[in-house]
């Protein structure tokens, strides 16, 4: 059977405990929910994180965001920075689908406050893309609020990662992206807390892509060179396809009781996990770190709140963990894809998965270095 | 007859001369659309900004945004911070129209490549808003892709302001805003220059309301006092709301030759004009700054460009010019506006215009610190 | 005698009420102290804010900054910006006199540390600046460690303001600027909080001054004129000097339980309150806005703490406070200041007070709106 | 012989060509000069960064800045990011002497414009520190503008790397740290370009090191417990010493005719480089970067300029080329340094050069991946 993560590959990535799942979903509360679009025109979808339970718009959640590239489309960014609140779920989408999205956000809140008589005359969407239209054909704009629905009825903790949701259509280091997941655990003052990580990768190019350090990018060319020689007709569009004009949307989630600088300190660290991979962030890629902790939650506003915070010398843990977690969950939405062919308007593409490459690629590049 | 306009009142702001419609469209290439609502359940619309002829997603424009309070969900910011660059029409709206006028940009800059035989897989449309829901049904979201085309067909230089389009519903300092235009001109090494603002007005508390550095918000607060005391049914309901939960809409255009940071700088300025209207920016105010130049237009990729920058030593000017054009455009949203009747989904609402208060409030207002 | 506050000329500024002093000293535990040094080269000084008791490097206080326009050597920003602590009185100087004062910070943190047999091998000196050389012959840099120990010496609660020292030498609207103070208080929860504002004004152009919204430079100028009409010989120099090369710190003390997000939001008002006197935040400017809050004070670090903190809801006043005490220092340090003549290396210059022109141009300008 | 730079052990970083020295004065008109102090107390020094001839003050360059974590004492960054331009040498120090340098970098600044016959009464000296408070008694700060003098005097372009200038006393993963340096050649529309990096590195723990995406430092741990075995009196004070509290200072320096905001994209990217030679980016670590052009030199100030700009689809390469040269550098600043003992007030502490474990840790780690 092929790998499905990383670890069944005995890789282990850092060293710091996964959760259960090791999945962000291992973040008490967490849930995760897919719709895909599988159709002639469409390998596309969203995937939804529903970052607790309860109204999210009277009950908000402490939130940040770090962009480590800005040349992409998510919405709700500015109020996010600005108060440090989440009061919406997080939807990862395509790029052309971000404002059927946003406005399938703003009818779910309001239908959620009006079952609860309450009033919602503004709330800010959140909403992450990747553009999906080397296999999809984006102007098409399918998803709505019924796949937003179907989503949130979906989720759960232990959800599917590869080329499901948002991860249907994209493409990752010129081989099949997706969704990807892990989780690490923390023990700080006798106390456990977990911080997890949801990717949704389209970023890269194959040559540059690297394993827990090995160069199995260029493991992967040279087979593809081999195979070529072998049968000239042999698809292999994506991987060719050098342009580095992706993104990858990144959600972390947390219970560690950090404030907003502190949340933001901790997302800045994504980018440490992503270069690892091979990433030299691309000009053309929407790169963004979306970020909440479930700890001292807001109310409905009253005068004062009284919350625990981690001090500030107890971070290094957190800044390790989603390190290792972003790294570990951009391999897990490539091991978990399959090949897909798409469309795009213009032409029918074929992305090939990694797995077709391993564990060959992984083994050569070992040679590579071990030399 | 009204007013429409502060100058109407023989209220000249700063002294920089303007240009000849003392509107954003001075600035050559620029055009404004409105399309209004106006119904039982709707006052609101939705306004469009054309920055430049041609296809601004093949030859985009200089840009960059200042985020002055980030309590506000405008869209397509992120990017233009990432790449210095502007490549739709500028749309305002109301809060809860967002995604669907982004959505309504996407399928414009589709059609407009279309047509020019270009593949558009991916565009960053700019949308601002501020929230009409005293006045109007927010959560009905009416406005779609036919307000946007038909905003666009009636776009003009000499085009109107107050109550209409995406200012149809707002509320400015406790009175009708809506919005409102100024432009200045400029003199720099024997060349003329325009820098022009477009606000939609939506803000602030009426008692803090100053006209040119005069009271006038005070002398409102008595003169519905006195009326009260006439007459005890008398409806003042906006007026009497003091939560400042509202926002501004900022949009700069220019055709100076500067980069994006120095766009950037001008922008911060923008601060000063408002601050002087009587804001206090507050917690809930979106207030968002969105610039473009006309200068230096991007083509299509090439290696090189070769572009006229402004020295920084002459930068004061449009420094001055930009909060000059801020605090005038407030003035012009409330002047020209008329006392708008609204419903929000639970009451039935009459904002008044600052006309009803006019000359008098003025007059008083002179009195007042003319002792 | 000569009015040394604006109140004193019965004008209030706002709306809230204020401290005791009035000054940013109302705040417990802060105190103010100046060093001032007057010679025929110089007219320069240090003024150094002491935000409260004990050790400030074992025990930082929550603290944040905001860069109005960033045209200025202040050092220690970076460091506050990133983890939201000060852990260093805060010193205000001449522009070329940082380096000293930031080697005498830590001079005295070593010192301090030592004598409580403490080993500081890395501390974060805060050091404000702007530019006092008109009056003085700045690249002596005379200012060093003796100066930061008399003024500590010195600190009180009932500090002096106007040609003292940081504002020794500064030029404020083309008249003599100096070092000013105002505060407010704030009734939340039943519970009584203070926020106090400390300025160095250097800023702007005579004829640009606005006293509560009143155009008193233009009077200033029309006075300059008629005198220099009378007797040709009479000195002006630096009122016609109509560079905005200056520069304002403001420095903002509370004991509002605000978080570093929250508290960074506050600076953010101080805008508001320097675009009232008349400022247009000239290129050549240095506007730094400094801020601590004394409550929530970190401890040598442990695991988790447990803060209280105002709800975002309830910040509206803190916003009007930090607005209107900045309006209000900048007139305190106007009109506190004497006529001083310096030189500055090449020339020997007058500035005058705003007090010689006082309350003539008051009533000129009350005259001037009030027809 | 030892290896002095890690292409001397057959590992080439990345795949773009390297310049003449493979360091940053491959950029034309960049020179280097080191003043080191190496006393009983003192394992100190400064470095200086010359970034063209002539003078900057009144000749600047454009330039940008980019915080990675910001716990650190750098000076003059504020104006950096406000104007976009550098107009004094960059000097690299230990951090408590950052206040020093500041002020011999204004004598330098006065003295230099007095030769030319020009008052300078404001400068932005730019000041990077790491903390070399394990090798040498900080609070001494002894380097002084003589020692600017020297290293100014000193300055060339073959110039060493290692344990001197600022690099005399830091420490590196657990080793010894120190200057390194790296560059890159770029082909853009058949013209030439290079860009250089300098690092001076003092950051995170030797268990966490790779080159090359090897786990060398594992290796190192190994070698270390088993040579502890052998030996218990063996001296590796600073290996054992785990906290992550260094820094790393970066210059990146250039001749591509990029914008202020095209700079500050490029030096984004050095995160990449630091993050795949171990680092998780410390909390106590100031990790900052400074960049400068030499395209597009301003003059002294007219009202318009003509400069070329490379187009943004262009930037690709060199984003590539400064994350390669961060790993790169910090590996040569690693592999240069030899082992020193030093004094730091309390301790005598031995720091040993990463050449004492090669070429065996290579091996080492080559054949834990390769298996």
């Amino acid at each position: 059977m092929n790998p499905t993560r990383i670890r069944d590959l005995r890789i282990s990535v850092g060293r710091l405990p996964t959760g259960k799942y090791n999945k962000i979903t291992d973040v008490p509360g967490v849930r995760v929910g897919h719709a895909t679009l599988d159709t002639d025109r469409q390998k596309t979808g969203i995937t939804v994180v529903l970052p607790a339970e309860g109204n999210l718009f009277t009950h908000p959640l402490t939130a940040a965001c770090h962009v480590i590239n800005g040349y992409g489309k998510s919405a709700g960014l500015m109020q996010m920075q600005e108060l440090g609140t989440l009061e919406s779920p997080i939807v990862l989408t395509g790029t052309l689908n971000v404002g059927k999205m946003h406005d399938a956000l703003v009818s779910y809140t309001v239908e959620r406050c009006a079952a609860e008589g309450k009033l919602c005359r503004s709330v800010n969407p959140v909403v992450g893309e990747t553009n999906d239209g080397t296999l999809s054909v984006g102007s098409d704009r399918p998803a709505d609020k019924t796949h937003l629905d179907a989503a949130i009825a979906a989720a759960c903790t232990d959800f599917a990662e590869g080329d499901v949701g948002a991860g249907k259509g994209t493409v990752c280091m010129g081989l099949k992206g997706g969704i990807g997941s892990a989780s690490r655990v923390m023990e700080l003052g006798e106390r456990r807390f977990t911080l997890g990580v949801l990717v949704q990768t389209n970023f890269g190019c194959v040559e540059n892509l690297r394993i827990d350090g090995l160069p199995v990018g260029e493991a992967v060319v040279d087979m593809l060179r081999e195979e070529a020689a072998r049968d000239a007709r042999r698809k292999t569009d994506a991987i060719t396809e050098q342009d580095d004009i992706g993104s990858i949307m990144i959600v972390v989630g947390t219970d560690l009781p950090v404030s907003e600088l502190q949340l933001t300190r901790i997302l800045r660290r994504a980018t440490v996990g992503l270069a690892r991979t091979g990433s030299y962030i691309g000009h053309g890629s929407g790169d963004v770190v979306i970020g909440f902790t479930t700890a001292n939650r807001r109310g409905e506003d009253g005068t004062f709140r009284t919350v625990e915070l981690l001090c500030d010398g107890q971070l290094e843990t957190a800044f390790t963990a989603v390190a290792e977690c972003v790294e570990e969950a951009i391999y897990n939405s490539m091991i978990a894809a399959d090949t897909v062919t798409g469309f795009n308007g213009r032409d029918t593409v074929t992305v090939r998965a990694l797995n077709e490459f391993l564990p060959e690629a992984l083994e050569r590049a070992r040679a590579k270095v071990g030399g």
